[in-house]
């Protein structure tokens, strides 16, 4: 997606090595109308499936989704990091590692919202070590739910989320992968 | 707002006495086509007003902030309540105090985001206490930006939020007030 690319060779920055820092459009300003141009590519990329409901990951994860899911008229559910007062008892769990916080947490989403008859499109803002993306598909497949797919806004090529993704025959579409960072500047693959 | 009633009523239930828990669409599962209509409706209560920017606090304010700010094609900017290692150095912060967890917490606001030149429109998804949006005021206030208003989804009109705001004649809206739970019924002002 040329218009990702552009967006995040003007706005985006590469701090401490290998963390691409955009936060000027998508991870604490959100930029709302370049994130419904990644709605549509979205809903262009994933046409052919059919979706009832579209799963992320507080809190990065929400916006993209929000925006992307009116292009699928679908509802959003997002999972949950920490047990709050308000959350259901009744949830399906898993564990995921952190390798960036180096610790394992928690994802929760209540079990009325992922039944057997759900087909369900995880998007989410990066891809790294994919492990927010097995914890949610440890959810659907935990709720006898259908995966259809995971969309990721920028996946980091260098890391081996995507390929273990793609070993798994998971219909996995990232809007830009990134092969590596060469001395503070982004190589696109 | 008629319609946000009826799907609190519908949708909403009342637990321990005080909490109401409205996750099938507005904190846990979003209805992206009814947060449109929420949005319509934060146009129509704020269109006198020039903003330029919609600011709201992580998790539960993005998806409303993001449908929203579509109706004011502005960006949002949501505060976040955990230093984050992707996060500026220089930031605006406040402490804000949570009755519901009994402890005070930093919410935090890159100062790139914020400008003197800003116009800024506070939303979020419930009103109690007001702690969240006494916060978010003081970092507009650091940031020498103007505070437009105010707008809430649900204002739990029996906690002194509200009162507070509106003795400070700050443009404060809310979708719908509600005054008391009574027998696990909600009852609106």
């Amino acid at each position: 997606m040329d218009l990702l690319k552009k967006k995040i060779l003007d706005e985006g920055s590469v701090e401490d090595g290998d963390i691409l820092k955009v936060d000027s459009f998508l991870n604490h300003q959100l930029d709302i109308a370049f994130l419904n141009e990644i709605g549509k590519e979205f809903k262009k990329l994933f046409e052919d499936r059919k979706i009832t409901k579209i799963l992320t990951l507080e809190t990065s994860g929400i916006a993209i989704a929000s925006i992307a899911a009116q292009y699928f008229n679908v509802p959003v559910v997002f999972a949950k990091k920490i047990a709050t007062k308000n959350l259901d008892k009744a949830t399906y769990e898993s564990d995921v590692y952190s390798y960036t916080k180096r610790r394992t947490y928690k994802i929760k989403v209540s079990k009325k919202y992922i039944k057997p008859e759900d087909h369900i499109l995880i998007l989410d803002d990066f891809l790294a070590n994919a492990q927010a993306a097995l914890g949610l598909m440890d959810i659907i497949n935990k709720g006898g739910a259908t995966l259809e797919g995971i969309g990721v806004v920028i996946e980091k090529g260098f890391q081996d989320g995507g390929k273990l993704l793609r070993e798994k025959d998971i219909n996995l579409k990232s809007l830009v992968i990134i092969d590596s960072f060469v001395e503070g500047k982004v190589i696109f693959r």
